[in-house]
């Protein structure tokens, strides 16, 4: 890992202080997709995919016996995610209504940002 | 990001379940790093160097005037790095003791896995 002071000016960040090195947007990402079933709302969303909710609901679910994913837990996640910019809601005007989930640029870069930790993470489960 | 379920068999997980994906590993890593400080513990630790504990925390407080890390904080993600085993403790038989804290084979691993993402972060915080 790079010492992030040593970042080209390009990537110098505005909340530097005294040389200190910016991880606040870094710290809070994480934080956010170290959450329960965040990356795998990103995965299922990933690659352009539009999902109405029962659909991603039940994609997440599919597999697990038991701890299936809480539409609780759903919802909270994907209120943050779309809080963070990283989610888009598409409300479809129709009766009822059809809402589908998305990736936003931002999350489609975010998956791809984050797949080298995932691959990591796979790698050494099997070692 | 790639589907997991369409990895490549040598990546195929032994925690797959009917076809889901095993997003467990990178669940528990991204909820250890997501924590207050982790990565910046992993930044200083990065690169092969061997830090003492108080050389470790003035690192840490450099340029924060307020919210520095506390020595209760650092020593609790010390030994959640530690039991990962993403961080090696390194006891010197001296007295006093010489403890030096470095990153092991998988944490020098886990920062470059990680590197990517917090590129990304600090690029899209100046956008």
């Amino acid at each position: 890992m790079n010492k992030i002071n040593e970042y080209p000016s390009k990537a110098k960040c505005t909340h530097e202080q005294n040389g200190y090195p910016c991880f606040v947007p870094a710290q809070r990402v994480l934080n956010l997709i170290g959450k329960k079933w965040s990356i795998q709302i990103i995965n299922v969303l990933g690659n352009g995919n539009q999902v109405r909710y029962n659909d991603l609901r039940e994609q997440l679910r599919r597999g697990w016996k038991k701890n299936k994913i809480s539409d609780a837990t759903l919802s909270a996640r994907l209120a943050e995610l779309s809080e963070e910019g990283v989610l888009i809601r598409d409300i479809h005007p129709e009766i009822p209504p059809k809402v589908e989930y998305s990736l936003s640029e931002k999350g489609e870069e975010l998956a791809e940002a984050l797949q080298p930790l995932i691959d990591w993470t796979i790698k050494t489960c099997h070692e």
